[in-house]
């Protein structure tokens, strides 16, 4: 059966950073903008989907009924770290399938300090080792597959060390940026090694934060007056093969399902890498951006490292590559990161994403990848 | 847009008990048998929907990579006591809208010994109030639904008490029921007092399993041999509106939302409860049950007390209401509760429920509610 077109219509997110805030006050800001954006009032939302890791089995509910909106069918979705990509999946499908006019995304967390396995039902072990003094285990993952890439294709410390480079000057021009302070190349790899190689300044922060985004029909877009939305023109998601497990340190981090969901979503698309303008992808270590971009086909396998040393994946190359800042530097509150992405490239491809806009955008990719669990791939366009 | 029509070819279930079995090999049972009657192989699976209440964030991936099964999308969804019709309401909404051809819905629970609030996260403050002595949470919000219903409409203790003796009595002939053995009203009502008026019989008890379905196409189940597939007719969610919070306990335990679930579900399939012949409803607590035959416009409102007094809700009534046992003798799984509703109504329906078949089943009614959450309501029909 033939898709319907699925446009994104409103998008919102807090800034992220470490707060005091209560989660019902942050989904309640993401979720309040992306409505004003889209022009849409709470009663025309037929289904909605709440993405986030921690917390009770009905946060959705109680966070919207937090902000006066009852009466709406809410699915909680969890997926680690693609989590808000999940439940943005769901929206797109709603929509797609033609069962809804105008559904409601919206991703949230609220982190505990301390590494991953501090924070996650089912982790007790490994947190056992970590208060030990162990590297956090994501760290290791991502180390183990940098320095697997290394042994592989020869990339060096310093070009993975580049992309944090990058995207910390890119968030510079972000004011929801969890930091937005420029850093050097010497600073990134001068500060405190976590796991080789990983530097401190490679790994993203502790975060809190809320985004949303409102997916509607065409029809539903253009009687709200938006007359040239910006369309889901692709999405897919993968997950780990069994045989993926066997391919070492970069099987174990989900290198598998990045190629398959992406590789779908061009397929889908009838779009190439070479036409897109702009990228959100998953950087929640620095060797993640540079073995993604060829998860993606920005270059071909083992030439991540010569791509970033081209500059193609910032302002004058390319493509630009996390224009927000990224995970590295905006934050990763888990539930939220995939909407957050979300709401940067509808921002971009709106032309709204003052100091860091990327002139000319025009479509825009993007990736979100949680270990053991899914990656989600989702081309947007804006013709 | 249409519907397309949607079948149920295959479904699971363990026994309901508490087991040292991992959620793993629960799971793995359930699914194994749903495919099997469904005569489908697990690559022609293109989505899965996984409920559970506790555990970590993909422990849906986690339980079909334990049997074998790897790269299929999975969505791990959490809805408290109505999580495994969420995830069948999805898997319903894939094939519905037409987007996939077959997929996979899966629940299931490992619970720890206590109420519920020493099991669930974010439910900590009390859980120091049940360490103190004080009834189960759950027991006080349905003990004191029933109160109020007693209060408004003269139903009595007798009444709820008849609830259990009748389930009990079913459960007699389910071989996956926690408990198999009938029980007399003098014995529930002389069993201890949990919360006036629920005696501890008139609780549903603490259980592990695992229920599965395929959802699929008409097409998909011609196909596959199921000339007179078990069709989902008609299915919707309903939330709390705000406003039902203050219609006292009986708002605080969900009415309000298994109402307007019924009726937009008797809308939908322009049937109404007259013609269905065989109901699992969420029989939590005596009281839920007998409130919801009111909900599920089985009778008037206030006029609960008088259909169980007729007989109207076992065999040889007007309907069967609970033929497994229901959560109160076969047990309540949580994520695995709304899987294993659905699987008695396509055995039933498919004349394979054995000594407990109601005669001549041809259409079947679900309901299934979680509170601060949803409720989920499914109407089948076989031809």
């Amino acid at each position: 059966m033939a898709k319907r077109e699925v446009c994104v219509i409103g998008v919102g997110m807090t800034k992220f950073e470490r707060c005091e805030r209560d989660f019902t006050d942050l989904v309640r800001e993401a979720v309040t903008d992306a409505l004003a954006m889209a022009g849409v009032r709470p009663e025309e939302l037929e289904q909605a989907f709440a993405g986030y890791v921690n917390g009770m089995s009905t946060q959705g509910q109680r966070a919207l009924y937090g902000m006066g909106i009852g009466g709406l069918p809410v699915y909680n979705v969890h997926n680690y770290c693609s989590t808000g990509s999940s439940a943005l999946h769901l929206a797109y499908q709603a929509i797609a399938g033609g069962l809804n006019e105008c559904v409601l995304a919206f991703g949230f967390e609220k982190m505990q300090k301390g590494p991953l396995e501090k924070q996650l039902t089912g982790l007790e072990n490994i947190a056992k080792e970590a208060d030990k003094g162990a590297p956090p285990v994501a760290a290791r993952m991502f180390g183990d597959g940098g320095r697997q890439h290394m042994e592989l294709y020869g990339t060096t410390r310093e070009q993975f060390a580049k992309v944090s480079v990058k995207n910390h000057r890119h968030s510079v021009n972000n004011p929801r940026s969890q930091y937005r302070e420029a850093c050097t190349l010497e600073e990134v790899l001068a500060s405190r090694m976590v796991y080789d190689p990983l530097t401190i300044l490679q790994c993203c922060p502790t975060s809190d934060g809320a985004a949303a985004a409102v997916v509607c029909s065409r029809e539903f877009a253009a009687k709200h007056g938006h007359g040239r939305p910006v369309k889901i023109v692709a999405q897919a998601m993968a997950t780990d093969k069994l045989e993926d497990f066997a391919q070492g340190a970069l099987g174990m981090i989900g290198v598998g399902m990045s190629r398959r969901a992406a590789q779908a979503v061009y397929e889908q698309a009838g779009i190439g890498p070479e036409d897109v303008d702009v990228i959100e992808l998953h950087d929640c270590f620095s060797t993640n951006e540079l073995i993604t971009y060829e998860s993606l086909g920005l270059c071909k396998e083992g030439e991540g490292g010569r791509l970033i040393d081209t500059d193609a994946v910032t302002y004058g190359g390319k493509w630009v590559v996390n224009p927000s800042g990224g995970l590295l530097s905006k934050g990763h509150p888990l539930g939220a990161t995939g909407l957050a992405q979300c709401a940067e490239l509808v921002w971009q491809l709106n032309g709204m994403a003052e100091k860091r806009q990327v002139e000319g955008a025009r479509i825009g990719l993007q990736h979100n990848v949680g270990l053991g669990g899914a990656c989600v791939v989702t081309m947007y366009r804006r013709d």
